[in-house]
């Protein structure tokens, strides 16, 4: 168990936004919503899965939505604590703790509101080892651990709790409601005994980002490449070095759906590779061959400053690297991939793990 | 006090349908449910207003959504009940009995379901004193009663507990949910304690459609004229007799929505009535004025037969005749009327109560 306090924060948001692979919402702005509960609050206790008891309920609370909204419908910060809240009381007793649902983006902020907000710990793990777009697409739901109850909040005070027959019908209900809320609304779900949170989760992955946010952090500073930094502390592989030659960007049903497109320089000169993204950058692939594709992490670097660049942010002329990670080996199972391979998402590619391709 | 057994409830339903305006879902289904439920489970305590305590907790249920899709996705029975169990479990203690939220056509009945299945008696009131299309529109909002909490469930075993900030929006919410749903789910909504059940529903309207049944029935048998008899018994008047000449209909955002056109006969021939309809008949126009429109019932009935006939089975070369039926005096009130006239529904016509058009 360690404290984390207000300051502490950049790295954790910095390397959130690497593993966020250019989605899980901007965490600058989870970063300004934790920032300022942990001012007001004080430290939030970082227990690492081991010094959860087996009995403990662990509740993960997170923001849904389309981050292109969440960008301007900034919350007030006391909204996630009105889902919290609400499926605390659904369920008759308080959480021992909270958890970030995904390592990626936005969502590895948000619950230090919670954690701060209610007095108690963040578990250093996660659902993913990363961001993905729906709910379903946790390791719990690989382990038969239900999304349900959830709660769901608006800014507004509207607020609802779900009980539904698998998670894929969970996601489908929540990404409504949230449509109705306003395209952004603020969950708490996957309730869960510390003995599942050990089971079924990614371990230390909040330490895993801090990690990472603080090697860009000190190659800055020691003027070092950082581009490497982030590769070697990812064991990631450089797919690919370029300008972005177009963007194409469109939320639909709630989500940030689009394309960019990467001309590259160097040993890639002449050629062009296509990241397609739903919230998320999901697929890499060249005019003949794919790169990379989910579960592995693909993620876009500045090319100067190694520093992660989301969807929203990515922009025409910008030169950058784009990273590989491997995912969590449980993402590469026959039932992972059902979940959250190149087939779900409507990609007709085959996944072959990056270390394969590149190692 | 008394008992509605399972052969009481055709009156019931006839009535129903008349009250229905057209919409609220086919009375047939509704009966088919209630009547199976009387027959398992014994007849039905029809608990006066009166009789209803203070304290008592009434808790009003209904099935949510496309009277077009209800039809061919007839419920098994028992989501009513889970959508019921959900709401109680949320407050925490048993409802003492529950209510139809409306008058008028299918959930008039289903409420018969929950209450012989959990063995409770059923209120003799509603929520409207006829049917309507959304959620808020209940005399219980005139009151600032809230529908939330609010319990909605569907046949595959999903469900859901909404808490909103108004009854609009829980309209807006639980609107979405149904389409997920397939377009029908059950709901328990808008508890009550009894004083606010005498206070602010319509008291008696159950009695009221049986007797509106009663009559149809009795004047077959009698081979007298049945819509003379449902016009005596409702105090409506007859707008028009004719023909349907022409019925569109669409199903969107979970409504039936289109209108009915009905060549004049007799006193009417050469001209046109077009009537609009969201579920319900919302508004009757001939080419040069409206003859009646909504709080005000509109309903069509069968010119051979007196009996009444909903959106869905509305068919060219019906012979028909429409009448228009003064609705409760709260709904002509600025309050009532900004919530279910003419103008919510995007009519430009100023709202004229029947009987100063007709009187």
């Amino acid at each position: 168990m360690r404290e984390i306090s207000a300051d502490q924060l950049e790295d954790i948001a910095l390397g959130a936004a690497v593993l966020g692979t250019g989605g899980g919402g901007d965490p600058y702005i989870g970063k300004l919503m934790a920032r300022a509960a942990l001012r007001r609050c004080g430290p939030v206790k970082l227990l690492d899965p081991d010094e959860v008891g087996d009995d403990d309920l662990v509740i993960p609370s997170a923001m849904m939505g389309a981050p292109t909204v969440m960008l301007e419908k900034t919350p007030k910060g006391d909204e996630i604590v009105t889902a919290f809240k609400a499926i605390q009381a659904f369920l008759g007793r308080p959480a021992t703790a909270t958890m970030s649902c995904e390592a990626g983006g936005l969502n590895s902020t948000t619950p230090f509101v919670v954690a701060a907000e209610l007095g108690i710990p963040l578990v250093d793990a996660d659902m993913m080892g990363r961001a993905y777009p729906e709910i379903q697409m946790c390791m719990p739901t690989l382990y038969g651990i239900t999304a349900t109850p959830m709660a769901i909040a608006d800014e507004k005070g509207n607020s609802a709790i779900l009980n539904t027959i698998s998670n894929r019908w969970t996601e489908t209900f929540a990404r409504t409601v949230t449509v109705d809320m306003g395209c952004s609304a603020m969950i708490a779900l996957y309730p869960m005994s510390g003995k599942q949170v050990k089971e079924a989760c990614v371990p230390r992955t909040i330490s895993f980002i801090e990690r990472i946010g603080r090697t860009i952090r000190q190659a800055h500073q020691q003027h070092s490449d950082p581009i490497e930094a982030v590769r070697a502390v990812t064991n990631g592989f450089v797919l690919w070095r370029g300008k972005v030659a177009d963007i194409a960007r469109r939320t639909e049903t709630g989500f940030a759906r689009g394309e960019a497109t990467i001309a590259g320089l160097g040993e890639h000169e002449g050629r062009s590779l296509r990241i397609a993204f739903q919230n998320e950058f999901l697929i890499a692939r060249t005019a003949d061959a794919v790169l990379a594709s989910t579960p592995d992490l693909i993620t876009i670097l500045d090319a100067e400053t190694g520093e992660p660049i989301t969807t929203e942010s990515l922009r025409y002329g910008f030169r950058v690297v784009v990273l590989a990670i491997p995912c969590d080996p449980r993402w590469r199972t026959p039932e992972g991939l059902a979940l959250v391979g190149p087939g779900y998402f409507g990609y007709d590619a085959p996944y072959v793990p990056v270390e394969e391709r590149f190692g």
